[in-house]
């Protein structure tokens, strides 16, 4: 009877975690310029169908199997013991965690976008899906050496965002700027914000299921806070965010707004479990700062982050994993005065952004041995939808006259 | 195990009713100019976003806080005791009314679209919120004096429906018409019409959660009824306004599909636990008429609504209030021969009807006081996009080369 | 209890699969010529209107009522006795079963898209929803004659799918290829890709509710691995078809990919929960080479079908119903030995396609003599948008100056 409560509960969650790569799809598709759309939504369709391939034959067996501290090698393909939880069935927990592994590198799709060829992106997600279960082994699986420290990431700030998001810097540099980029200088439009927020609320709805269901037991009396804390941050990072940039910029700023919003939802993933419900408010709105004031410096770092998934991910995760050492009810240094679990928290999180830098640059350093990481500039100034897959996003009346000349192959 | 399982029925739900929120984002999107896209699609953001966080601090406790029949003052950030339901969290319930919370106001949103400004919305917002949420204790609430009349709301047409749709007209009226509106004669086309129906099929699946998680309850006897009334109360009222629609203007029209898919699923929900599923089809076929006939009728009351969101959500929330009156199984004047249900049933739509007006036209009267309620006859014709969002929706191949001249700053 | 858990488990796993609908809405919006993209829309939108009527009123009966082996004729309208699950409000599963009805003819919308009048295609739908539930009568009733021979289709690759994809052959046989089709050689761009990924995405998730929502109980042991073939299967798919369109085509071809993913899933779900789950590896990938090889094979049939409708799901659902026999863990030829499941199998799906096909083109034959199937040329030159609904689907900053000039009816 508990089994079947909380198969319901994670597959549900599952399915909602696993839709956010639709969510990822289109926010980054209407971020992204018109002739680079298809190449971006087929990375992300790569992430979820190569990704779970390997997630299913490698990943979840390093994560989740016994093993030590830093690798588990039991229970690849779902065979043999996994350690993890005992009232779900096996292969709908490792759905739900596949989910978020998919989750982990598809942050990275974004920052590499309008550059970055199809081939070379497929031997990134091997490594990364890898990389990520490592990390993962080392704060979810209670064998790992971060966990046994102490450290705190309900679902994932570190996990999956600190990790997606450095990875995505670490992809970033190696890649290069777009040809035109100019030091951030260029501003490129966004091609159909509509659909970026089509993305947006599909992440948001998603973001229910990924923080709801990794309390991965209905009977838990987090459940409540933990969606209500979901939700909080989300809207107090989504209007913080807003209102500063209209300070900042003279108007209220749709990618903001996504931005914002996306930010709070990152920051409290780490302590939907762990804070009090108040704490939702000052989490959300600092987060709502940081990627209005991170997204400028990733540029002054000579980075080029077409969707901002550097600040939303990498800088709001680091935030987020610090804010339980802040807030948790049980060790935060402002609700109980102990500093411990701030400095585990710190520790922890800095090893994921290292590790998530370090194994990326290094992977791609290898893997442009093998093949071009990037297109060249007369294909970069095509498009890369005609020149990887031969076609565009939109056609007909979808296309200004002037703007779209149709190259021959 | 109870409380496990309906919190399971009661977050899913509610994750639901949140998603709607993305649907009423791209329905309005799609209905509006291309110009004044990123203007609706951050304004239902916003409903969301400051909606929350006032529901969270004032609005959950006026509306299910222990108080007297008006108002309830206890339960204020779900702290102290709650008039809700034993077996659902207290968060979860919270999430799960909150979402309904800014349904009600998102519908207001369509009404305003492509001439209210971003700050004057933001305070409505606020107002919006607390005065729905004295509606909802009225009815929703054991305290309510309305619930003490008999009043029979089973999951809003006149709490959410017919307060927003009749807020929305009169917010609407004080805006005043589109520059260009011309008693309604000047034909505004819709932008993006594949992107109305995407928000359409997102609330029909999220109305599922709307009225299916209303009972709160996975354990009634209603999830069954509920669910069937709902399905089947849209599918006849898209039909019968298309088929209508051919009647009265010789083609199929899809605004009239979407429209009166949404006017079937706005009536049947006062009803959808209440009366027996062949209702379901009388009540979404008047629907469907009603608002085929209502949407000319608001345009001769010289209102511009861009979207319909007052025959839709006002005129059948008023209906819907008074079907579980006709056909209610337990005191249905069609199905027992009994007046009084109707008769309070009247009453209680009339009072939400005349408060919603009333304290939206009085709210906003001060608005503008503070802050211009619309934008500039030349902001209007630039389009608010580039006037308070400094951004545009579509860019590049999107665009027609003719229409789109970018205006400076 | 036990219905309580099962009410939420098939009740979400019912709206998942009822926003499939929204799925296909999109997908095929996004593959179609942009003049008829509503006329796409309309139709979906008429399935599951007309359809969830049609099925609430005479399907349900037939298909889960008591009678003989060929049709019920108890349970009309949910009334009577119905040969479903014991634990399932049977309204809860009327509206499952309702989704699985409007989403086999769905397949058929796609291909006679741009060119079958809305009027001849809602008297389609009356008759595909009939003919749907016979069909499924005979293979998941336990009184069906299919049934009692041994056949298995988990959640429907031969009733849903293969009776789709051949009801949607004969149909685009009936109704002619479009004017300028030229045996294939004319290409139409797709107007919307990330409206039709957006889609694909869509269905990708409410199909975990189509195969999961299949056990009818959240009890059940299979509903981890059932979970698991789908997303793996989904995933197998669309890498291959992508991996090969690259062979064969030079790119990475993004149709395909999406075709891959439903194709994976079409193949997968008759076997999702009596395979075992590295068999969903090489029934995905099967599945991904038989579309790309599949859909030059329709054209060569001399059959104009816009979306691949044919290949996506007939072929594929042939295939994944014969996938039963040589791979289910009880009986399959390769993993058992046996020949007899296999048998079963393809007499079952034979028997279905054929009578998909000949009901299809009988009714088609028929209802031409009362209206004509398709527009004229000149109608079709214009586009079914504005010709059957008085409208376009972009408006304004959307449209090409060039190629938009709105025609006066």
């Amino acid at each position: 009877m508990v089994t079947a409560i909380n198969t319901v509960w994670v597959a549900v969650a599952g399915a909602l975690v696993f839709f956010m790569e639709g969510g990822f799809a289109l926010l980054e598709a209407g971020l992204v310029q018109a002739k680079n759309t298809l190449s971006i939504v087929m990375k992300v369709t790569a992430d979820v169908s190569l990704g779970s391939l390997v997630y299913a034959l490698a990943g979840f067996g390093l994560m989740f199997g016994f093993g030590n501290g830093w690798a588990g090698w039991t229970g690849f393909f779902a065979h043999g013991p996994v350690n993890g939880p005992a009232s779900v069935p096996v292969w709908v927990f490792w759905f739900f965690e596949m989910a978020f592994a998919v989750a982990a590198i598809s942050i990275v799709s974004g920052a590499v976008s309008e550059r970055m060829r199809f081939d070379a992106y497929l031997l990134y997600i091997i490594v990364g899906i890898l990389a990520y279960s490592l990390a993962g082994h080392w704060i979810w699986n209670s064998q790992g050496w971060l966990n046994r420290l102490g450290m705190e990431d309900f679902a994932g700030s570190a996990v999956v965002h600190t990790f997606g998001g450095f990875s995505a810097l670490a992809a970033a540099w190696m890649v290069g700027p777009r040809t035109q980029w100019n030091g951030g200088r260029t501003v490129f439009r966004p091609s159909n914000l509509p659909l970026a927020f089509a993305g947006t609320f599909i992440l948001w709805f998603g973001w229910f299921g990924f923080n709801g269901g990794s309390t991965l037991n209905a009977f838990s009396p987090l459940v409540g806070p933990v969606i209500a804390n979901t939700m909080l941050a989300a809207a107090a990072g989504g209007l913080a965010a807003v209102l500063w940039s209209r300070i900042r910029s003279g108007h209220y700023d749709a990618v903001m707004a996504i931005n914002g919003v996306l930010s709070g939802l990152v920051a409290i993933t780490a302590g939907a479990g762990y804070l009090p419900v108040w704490a939702s408010l000052p989490v959300g709105i600092i987060a709502g700062l940081i990627v209005v004031e991170g997204t400028p410096l990733v540029t002054r770092l000579n980075v080029d982050d077409p969707v901002g998934a550097v600040p939303v991910h990498g800088f709001n995760g680091l935030f987020g994993t610090l804010a339980v050492g802040l807030f948790a009810s049980r060790g935060g240094l402002l609700t109980t005065g102990h500093l411990h679990l701030l400095a585990v928290q710190a520790l922890g999180a800095g090893v994921v952004a290292v590790w998530a830098f370090a194994v990326t640059a290094g992977a791609l350093g290898l893997v442009q041995r093998l093949t071009p990481l990037r297109v060249t500039a007369s294909q970069e100034s095509i498009g890369l939808d005609w020149v990887m897959h031969g076609s565009q996003a939109y056609a007909q009346a979808l296309e200004g006259s002037a703007s779209v000349r149709q190259p021959r192959r």
